[in-house]
């Protein structure tokens, strides 16, 4: 795909219209040619947009909670974009969109833009894709960009943490607080929404998160992170839930501490592009050849993996 | 620490001494001076452990069926080392080692050596770190090396797909198999347990999978795999599962699927190492305090981050 990004394309882009969103989305995600151009020219209109990453284990309800988000900012008026990080499986060919489908509501608003993207095979670049998608949707006059992901391992919190504000979805079945904490969640969460809050077990799990959060070791930020219940079904709770969203927003651009963390987060965006370009400039010269005809030489132990990396990185220089 | 890496370390370490393991993992993951003299050293002893993964939601009781398998197996006199990937929060401080505490039934095994790692802090290096410990645990004369890791995202499902034959633990209330699918399991287990199989819509869960699975791309190895029930806190199922991981083992091994599995997995690993190598190396030298020094330009869009890896990175010849 070429694209021209001249004036005329970046203000169209700029103005919110959705084919060109699309395609300046597709251009970042495929890698095109024009990329580099698009995210330069792109870059000095972000900054405007919040961002909401959604993220909890595989059943919490994070597309329904999405979902209810949307719905209600948009009655706002607010300009939506969301981001859906859905794994893509080789077992069945392509994403599993069944959630998405419910969707269909919101994307019937004329302010809402939505794009799922996949992350299997994506080779570590996930979350650099999933924050060039973002400046896209931001440059295009988004007020705010929802960013879901699906499971609760180190690269899903990873994408959660580029966002401003991040909400932990949990069910009354996701285990104790404990199984929460060992997921790691406790540390990335801004606000948790216990989500299926009419279940069994509920106020157990919520007088127990508060109890471990009582213990949390102070943050330099000060803040008293909530547990909120949900019926996102139900629409229920949702309102107080975008209420915290919006205190904790108020509370990062009072205390000076949106701008450090989005400085972190531009750094780490910074650190992991140039990481790939690394690996992909090495990987791209011959390289990946001379390690397939030393595997088995490797294998059969005739040589160990380092020397044979000695040998292969002895000729750089950074 | 340092090592004295001489034919009679190397001989204790064969011999199993504990100790000895236990310093050689230390400085394995600490990154001491004498690493990668002891890591060339160890190769040549490794291949003959067979690797064991275990995987699933937090939840799922991965600690206690890695515990019943352990007592199983050295039962029947086998060797056996315990890789058990624990996310270490900064929010207590350390690692949650209450799974852990079960284990002591097992520990008192004189065959048995369990170490805990930690994921959290460990930038991308950790698949490296587990693939070095299994290198110590393998020349060590272990039988099996079983590695479990809690969480489903990509970085633990990397880790598990470094073992030979990976279990995938489920509960029922894990949600159902379209979940499992979303998180990628489908494409990594060899073989299923479905854990707390007593409890309601357990067989409801064994049928959808199954149903799944008969769905799913034929692979080139041709294995089928099987969803086993079990309730690991009773023992129930574990000799079956055993079994099946047996199964699964000779079936790699009679189609020669084995080293083709671990052939990919060194290169993998060659790949990790040689990246992570040339992440240091690019961000020690100043490179670092570069970014530290012009975030705020960048951040207030004076310029923009791809002119700034453009110039930074410049003068590198690969």
């Amino acid at each position: 795909m070429k694209l021209n990004v001249d004036k005329e394309y970046i203000d169209k882009l700029l103005s919110g219209d959705k084919r060109t969103i699309s395609r300046a989305i597709s251009v970042v995600e495929n890698e095109y040619a024009d990329k580099l151009e698009l995210l330069k020219s792109v870059y000095k209109h972000t900054g405007k947009a919040y961002k909401i990453g959604i993220t909890g284990p595989p059943g919490a309800g994070k597309s329904t909670i999405t979902d209810c988000i949307i719905k209600n900012l948009t009655k706002k008026n607010f300009r939506i974009g969301v981001i859906a990080v859905d794994p893509t499986s080789p077992f069945t060919g392509g994403a599993l969109l069944g959630d998405r489908v419910r969707m269909t509501d919101s994307t019937m608003f004329e302010n809402v833009f939505i794009r799922s993207m996949a992350t299997r095979g994506s080779l570590g670049g996930l979350s650099k894709n999933v924050n060039d998608v973002c400046k896209i949707l931001d440059a295009s006059g988004k007020d705010f960009i929802i960013i879901e992901t699906v499971g609760v391992g180190q690269s899903e919190l990873d994408i959660a943490q580029t966002a401003d504000t991040t909400v932990v979805a949990l069910v009354p079945e996701s285990g104790d607080s404990v199984q929460a904490m060992k997921a790691g969640l406790m540390e990335i969460a801004d606000v948790f929404a216990l989500n299926k809050s009419d279940r069994q077990g509920a106020d157990e799990i919520v007088t127990s998160l508060k109890n471990i959060l009582h213990l949390r070791i102070p943050q330099d930020d000060n803040y008293e992170i909530k547990v909120l219940k949900t019926i996102a079904v139900k629409n229920t709770g949702i309102e107080e839930l975008i209420g915290e969203i919006f205190n904790h927003r108020e509370h990062l651009i009072k205390s000076g501490y949106l701008d450090r963390k989005r400085k972190e987060h531009l750094a780490n965006e910074i650190t992991e592009i140039v990481n790939l370009n690394l690996q992909k400039s090495f990987w791209d010269k011959n390289n990946s050849d001379v390690l397939l005809q030393n595997i088995d030489d490797i294998y059969s132990k005739k040589t160990d993996p380092y020397t044979f990396i000695s040998s292969l990185t002895s000729g750089i220089k950074l």
